[in-house]
């Protein structure tokens, strides 16, 4: 087939996870390496690691909290990545944004790549307040979604059902993590898993 | 100061870590790459990650236990490493094997990598049971150490203080998983991120 039909590679990501915004600056860039494209997926893990898996917010566990503050800083000055915004939290509620998110994916399926890089952009870079449902709606609307449409779903039942179901398909093909990517049902966890990937599409797997 | 006087790399592992085993096969290549020297600890994950984490063991975590199971065996194809011993558990109790090896650590030092690189190879590769102090005596004394000392550490006073002295010194660096490395202070966790440690210690650093 060509690659036009080839499947897409799942990328699912949260916007309160600094190693998802790592990735979603290269998932495209991989995925068209292999002629291939990315379908972007916002998770949440504070359900999936909360309530499926059990466990304590990252951040809030000893030892390896402090690690990946610390490891999130060492990628971002090796990759030459600035950031306004803070490792080691506090993180913000990322309802809004994901909800309005996957409205967009719903309605302007060819925007969703590049309104979530932006809302990533935004939170992470910038440091922008990405709670509040007038600032998403802007930055979704400069990439060519409908303003109002976006700020109602930050809030609506559409938006709240969207997210849900897309919370539900995630845990259902097993994601638990940010940045987590299914290639061909094959799962590849973290953005070191990255390196991996990259290698599993170039070879065919083994 | 010449290579011979520059501090060693500390390598962490938990017997029962296949990640830890597939770090050891290559973490004494990686420090000599860098003229460097990797000493080994072994550490315990029971301690790091229910007691001072308070999360429950990674393979009866939902999700993340059968995606690190899948891991595992994926890594093991990449690399050609055949093993008998399953990844999806039941892990053995690593203590008799652990505190033998601090035994070796203390009384045979120069013995120490040898002596941990058998004990993991007949764990993971031969698929020895490893929680009996005489096979552990035994795989110790093919490799120098003294087999009667080594099988009276598995359980005696000595190997038992030795060990917690061990574990309680990992805890006060930070350690919580395995493999994990220190190298010059700055920690690297996981088997994925021997490569970003061979690539701190080909550049100094970043």
């Amino acid at each position: 087939m060509n690659d036009a039909a080839r499947p897409p590679l799942d990328f699912y990501f949260d916007f309160i996870s600094p190693f998802g915004y790592f990735a979603a600056l290269r998932i495209d860039a991989i995925a068209a390496r292999h002629g291939r494209r990315a379908e972007w997926h916002a998770m949440l893990l504070g359900v999936s690691v909360m309530k499926v898996m059990g466990l304590k917010p990252v951040l809030e566990t000893p030892l390896k909290g402090p690690y990946l503050t610390r490891e999130a800083a060492r990628y971002a000055r090796r990759h030459g990545i600035e950031t306004k915004r803070p490792f080691d939290g506090p993180a913000m509620n990322p309802l809004p944004a994901a909800r309005a998110f996957h409205w967009v994916r719903r309605h302007h399926p060819e925007r969703h790549r590049a309104v979530g890089a932006a809302l990533l952009d935004a939170y992470w870079r910038q440091g922008v307040d990405l709670e509040a449902p007038d600032t998403i709606a802007a930055i979704a609307a400069e990439h060519g979604a409908d303003r109002s449409g976006c700020r109602a779903a930050c809030e609506s039942a559409e938006g709240r059902a969207l997210l849900r179901a897309a919370v539900a398909a995630s845990l259902a093909r097993g994601v638990f993590g940010s940045p987590y990517v299914i290639a061909d049902d094959e799962p590849f966890w973290g953005v070191a898993a990255l390196e991996t990937l990259d290698a599993w599409l170039a070879t065919g797997g083994w």
